[in-house]
């Protein structure tokens, strides 16, 4: 449930960054495959455990959505318990789910991730996410209902994949790729103004070439930069992205974090709390 | 759940538009602002009716995921019910949720919407569809799990929605459309082959110019045609769609089937069942 405020999501992300001292976000990504043994039949538990352990070095969590839905019914109540838990912990809720869809559908997401939808029997709470992530292929009429929601809304942009480069990568007639252009797209549904806009970009960790024009054409914007570790990409290289100031970017690290104790030994807890505290200060340092 | 089979999805749709004589596809779109008062705090009693009324004329479903969604873990109850409700009827049923994400989230997704997920409990059932709808904008890797699932995959090319023209139509260096460019796509994951392939293609039926050049890009695709009725489009403009024959392409519409009372009068179920006969009769004879 959302606290009832009067702050946009750009300013409670700002606040919350200065006072954590921090801008990395933890990746909630309960694959089946990659959790221990003991934890596989409650993910929940697992998600939970995670948050107990970063909270005091993250700012906030991504969980996707899609590991949830796999379990159906029980695992989109497993996802309400760990975003109000993480919520809790003093995390902020970054929503994975990429959605993309059009008009009244576009509003029912919003509903669904982070607002509340009426009924006869009274509003159904939505998940409780404070932003969430959405897939701008289908234009600007996909994206505004999700903005009009009030949430933080991290449009991918140029994604860390190798499949990226299959569309988003694309040369225009104009000479620009086509992530350029969404770029584009991301900087007009912020808005003018003063200070960080409340539509952000997912641009890859991967890629960081792409960072310093992606600020070019987004000055305003937050970024959301997956795929620092096992991806590949490295904090160092993010710097550009931080250009705006200390909340302007958010590194996202998951295996990394969650799965620090295969790489280093000892308690998982205990190396994800370390590997966690790593992450924060080498991303602090980028920028002041 | 899934019935055990060795067909195709495609094999399976080509079978059932033979015998249903109808490659009508109806849309369940339990927005709470279009329900009937009495129904707005039932969705699946709301959607289980549509299917009793269109399921003589009809050869699938197509949920929106979204609205299920904003109702949390009980509307997702509510689909499986819906799903399975409407696979009694002897219906398909085509999730939309326009999924796109990479590798082991991607895979997550599938099993989500139409596979089943193993836990220490035992597997569990997906939500039962048999085909769902995808976003390429993450490039091929993040479309080859869904493909690789074995379940029907309608990939967007060229959406029906005014917004589609600020990203679908962008002009590439090539000189073609970027729809075009995703319609490649869409034709060489579905394979060599005779007959109709897995991989299919979203097609806003509201702008028909484009058909012609989407059959010859992707001359095995099945087309999903949304936006006929209340969005504009006009089913005669589509025989282009059905040139490989009668099972290559899917005729969508919602409003124009479940809200044909309020245009006609009468009783909804019977405006329903009549509506979408006639639209059944339209669209078989563009093909032969």
């Amino acid at each position: 449930m959302a606290v009832a405020t009067t702050l946009t999501f750009a300013d409670r992300l700002a606040a919350e960054v200065q006072r954590k001292q921090s801008q990395i976000v933890v990746g909630l990504d309960p694959n089946p495959d990659l959790m221990p043994v003991e934890l596989r039949g409650d993910i929940a538990r697992f998600c939970c455990g995670i948050v107990d352990a970063v909270a005091p070095h993250a700012v906030a969590v991504k969980p996707q959505l899609a590991f949830f839905e796999a379990l159906g019914s029980a695992g989109i109540a497993a996802f309400e318990q760990v975003c109000s838990y993480a919520r809790r912990a003093g995390l902020l809720v970054i929503a994975d789910g990429k959605r993309g869809d059009i008009g009244s559908t576009a509003r029912a997401y919003a509903q669904a991730l982070s607002g509340s939808t009426d009924t006869p029997a009274g509003p159904v709470a939505g998940l409780g996410a404070d932003a969430f992530t959405a897939n701008p292929l289908l234009g600007r009429d996909s994206l505004e209902p999700l903005i009009a929601s009030g949430s933080g809304v991290f449009v991918l942009v140029r994604t860390s994949n190798p499949g990226a480069a299959d569309v988003q990568d694309l040369e225009l007639a104009s000479g620009e790729a086509l992530w350029e252009r969404l770029a584009r797209l991301v900087d007009e549904l912020g808005g003018a103004g003063a200070g960080l806009a409340d539509v952000g970009a997912v641009l890859g960790a991967t890629r960081p070439e792409h960072l310093e024009r992606a600020r070019e054409l987004m000055p305003r914007a937050v970024f959301l930069l997956p795929g620092v570790g096992a991806q590949g990409g490295r904090v160092e290289d993010l710097a550009p992205a931080f250009a705006p100031g200390r909340a302007a970017a958010l590194v996202t690290a998951s295996r990394a974090i969650v799965g620090a104790h295969r790489e280093g030994g000892g308690d998982p807890a205990a190396a994800a709390l370390a590997a966690a505290e790593r992450l924060r200060e080498a991303a602090w340092s980028l920028a002041s």
